[in-house]
């Protein structure tokens, strides 16, 4: 199994859900968080009200910018296709399009039902 | 040594809490984050106030869910009984119950003492 | 390539980004986390405003802290580097210092360019 982390834009969410949902893969996470590339800070590029303005107004000549992070499981045979989804949704061939991360899980266990591994995706 | 991340209700979090602190597992890191599983989302389960509405109204029939999710680093050795404990917990029975994920971890550092690998944990 | 996870105090956050983006690590993932170690919290430490009281507020004779998690991905051969850099900007030496993880990654993509692996850090 494999956790995918994608950091894209706010405004990209709701596409990328839909067209993971229609892929098989409705199970996911989402959360707010300020990231930076090594570009400098795009203004007016902000999707959503920041309430923590000290993480937000950093001195110096780089910002931090608003992502939504997207967190799934998936089975190793299915990782390659949720990436290259991911990427078709939020690839604008501009800066701030977003990274995604591939990293290894060992196991999984859905509390309900106490299945665990592939079974608990 | 593994990462434990649990994905549970808000209104469990305090008894997951405790529960874990009586095990011997006090030190972890509470998050905020908006969830999904395959089911669709039961209305009236907010637990907290959201306030990224765009995160929470997503247009189609389905909604993310607030949820706690809690995070301990444990020895390999008990990495079974703490699943197994914050299962005993949030286990209801009903859809919403949680997932928890298993995670390699290389290496921890307490900054303040420079401990490294389990003595840091 | 590893994922270097630093659970820091907010008040250390503007420094240690201003000395890794010295070192050459300017993309960073910024989020809010609150969170426990082995000690009691610290009452007076808070660094932001805390919106989900619920978590904040626990029974019991421990609190959670707010803390800034900060999230790089490096080469293999830096890993090192930025630990112990992140460790020098914040240690004090006083409970509530931070922890580091340190964890393994299998691949990372740039979105906007497609690139993989290292050449997409």
């Amino acid at each position: 199994m494999k956790e995918i982390i994608a950091i894209i834009r706010p405004s990209k969410m709701a596409q990328t859900k839909t067209v993971l949902e229609g892929l098989g893969f409705p199970a996911m996470t989402a959360n707010r968080v300020l990231g930076r590339g090594k570009q400098k800070a795009i203004v007016g590029e902000l999707g959503f009200e920041v309430d923590n303005k000290e993480l937000l107004n950093q001195p110096g000549d780089m910002r931090y910018i608003p992502k939504t992070m997207l967190t799934l499981i998936v089975p190793d045979e299915d990782a390659s296709l949720v990436v290259e989804a991911i990427m078709k949704v939020n690839k604008s061939g501009q800066y701030g399009d977003g990274k995604i991360f591939v990293c290894p899980i060992e196991d999984i266990i859905t509390v309900r039902t106490s299945e665990r591994g592939e079974a608990a995706i």
